[in-house]
């Protein structure tokens, strides 16, 4: 599982001091090639985080031969110091690592934003990540990227060429400021497909823009998201794209479906899906604005029906549809129909943490589905406590 | 105060049963003249109750010669029935009030979405509330149209024309799903004024541009605001036009800001400046990212000058900035300067209800204000058992 599932790659997870608690804090995740291919999405944040911003030249070059990753704080909003603490970062795992290239080293952060990382205990922390590198690894540098996740989270996927195994294995960390573009969160991939970096680009693309970009926990969007996905070509295998792309898919929804199910204080996954769109856009749209309606996150917690709450969220788009030919269902009972009211309310069981929300807006032929959930007294408590 | 505070009109507040808790609930406000014109602004939700539909062609006609408004109630998203009754409350308000037209009487009601109105208690209680018609039957009318409100709102303004005093009086009810474009509310205002109905529209639309549409309790947008501004001429007075909208302006920007002071289950008030934009669309935009932020709102509630939160949500937009020249203060403490840390945190004192956020863009020279309230553990509390 998680990033060591694939071969050619090897990880560490340690406590390096920088959280207070003296928890692990600390990742580093190595690829040992023979390949060193790599792709990136980042935050659609205009304000990005210090990693961000170098991690998003290295994935210029194409090639990544190492991910240094820290949780207890997330370097942004930090001014230049900031960004020169994540270059002495890359620079000292260059050193550690023996034989790599700062410029080949990306870096995420995670935690508060507006303090700098104490790099006296960051990069000690790296010399001895380094010394505990394993091809067992993964699952405690999953552990190392959490913050206020209750559990880590690891998923893998895979296939096989020409009789060859291939692997696409993953860790995430997440929790709050989920939302579109990308949720809060840091991902790692690594596959040992032997897969150039044009097609790791597009298989990434292809696969965050539907899994991790639909995915609104409470319409916050972080400045430090981060998805990187490796590539050893360790196994040999030359897979078919199609059939990586969709191996890669199959993990971030893993994962994406993972974030939602531990984000902070919700008691609710709710799964939006708006059917018969005009386009898919607009389905993401309306999806999203019912994602974001704190109305509705806080009926779906009381275990209310409130349809009327999803019509006034569907009113607020730009979306194609006539207010009298909408249809809601939630868990399936069709309780608006044609803009008004429709089967009973009472028929609708929300006992369960998944709720079931469609929206068909009678328009087209499109449809999309988007992630949320519920607004909680303890999402307002574990908020407002978060840095005091 | 309230609508009987100008010249011209009566009122009455009265227990139609139509809440089943037996409160006030129906309002009529009558416009005496001698004149009848009348301004009408309302939701942009494209999802309309059915009294905002009706209201909308009443108002087509620039006169209004009576406001018939109901709690208890939203008769939104219950398809032609819905307007069918809409319509009948209007019809029957003509009959009982003699002389009046059913195209001259405006409906506003409010409440939960998705049912109909007893009909068999509201009309009934029109015909009550006429024969209790007053001259001081404001402040009644105001309470009437309470919904989760815990006090009700009344405002007042005016001034002097050739020796002859004019004034503007309104009441307003809000509570919850305030959002721009408007805020869920509904607001009468009266004016003894002589003021032709185009010049009305005008003044309306200004006022309500910079202070009802710029509150934002919880991001959602209602399916019922309405803004009615009637005016009746009794007074005499013809004031010059500027005066006259500055005392519109001035008894909604009160009214609005007693609808953030009194947001379900809100423990803070913030007020959001956004300064030194490059325009005052930019400036709106930033300030509407930041009222929406549902980790910032926590962090206010908590009483932690979370500034790291402000950065995040103002990076969401699309306004012009630089992130390295962002500056924000909080009650008035710069505790982020040029992007990055700024005055020690520490100095922010944040025991009272009123919380100040100052964005500066360092980008131009235009500037807003937005009303926004902190998100609460009563906040979920109320939304989420409201329909049960």
């Amino acid at each position: 599982m998680s990033v060591t599932a694939a071969k050619g790659f090897t990880a560490a997870g340690i406590a390096a001091g920088i959280k207070e608690n003296g928890g692990p804090d600390l990742a580093l995740v190595v690829n040992d090639g023979p390949r060193r291919a790599a792709a990136g999405v980042f935050t659609s944040n205009r304000v990005k985080a210090a990693p961000v911003l170098w991690s998003e030249q290295v994935l210029k070059g194409g090639a990544v031969t190492a991910v240094v990753l820290n949780s207890g704080g997330a370097n942004a909003c930090t001014g230049p110091r900031g960004f020169q603490d994540t270059h002495a970062t890359a620079e000292h795992a260059a050193v550690v690592l023996e034989g790599h290239s700062a410029g080949e080293i990306a870096v995420a952060s995670t935690g508060l934003i507006g303090l700098l990382l104490p790099m006296d205990k960051l990069l000690p922390g790296i010399e001895k990540a380094a010394t505990e590198l394993s091809e067992h690894g993964g699952e405690k540098a999953a552990i190392a990227i959490k913050t206020t996740d209750t559990v880590h989270k690891t998923a893998v996927a895979g296939g096989e060429s020409d009789g060859v195994a291939w692997t696409v294995g993953g860790m995430a960390k997440g929790a709050g400021m989920l939302a579109p573009g990308l949720a809060t969160m840091l991902v790692v991939l690594t596959t040992d497909a032997d897969i150039e970096t044009p097609a790791l680009d597009t298989a990434l693309r292809a696969a965050t823009r539907t899994t991790f970009d639909r995915v609104d926990s409470d319409g916050c969007m972080s400045t430090n998201d981060t998805v990187l996905l490796l590539a050893s070509g360790a196994s040999g295998a030359t897979p078919a794209y199609d059939e990586f792309a969709e191996a890669v898919r199959t993990v971030c929804a893993d994962l994406a479906r993972q974030l939602i199910g531990d984000a902070e204080g919700a008691s609710k996954d709710i799964r939006i899906e708006v059917v018969n769109a005009a386009s898919e856009d607009d389905a993401v749209e309306v999806g999203r604005s019912i994602a974001r309606n704190n109305l509705l996150k806080c009926a779906v917690h009381g275990e209310d029906p409130n349809w009327g709450r999803v019509l006034s969220a569907i009113g607020t788009t730009a979306a194609a549809f006539d207010p009298d030919r909408l249809n809601v269902a939630i868990n399936d009972v069709w309780v608006c129909r044609n803009g008004s009211v429709g089967e009973d309310r009472d028929l609708v069981d929300m006992r369960y943490r998944e709720v079931r929300i469609t929206a068909d807006l009678s328009a087209g032929t499109e449809s999309a589905v988007i992630w949320a959930n519920d607004l909680t007294a303890d999402y307002v408590h574990e908020n407002s406590a978060y840095s005091s």
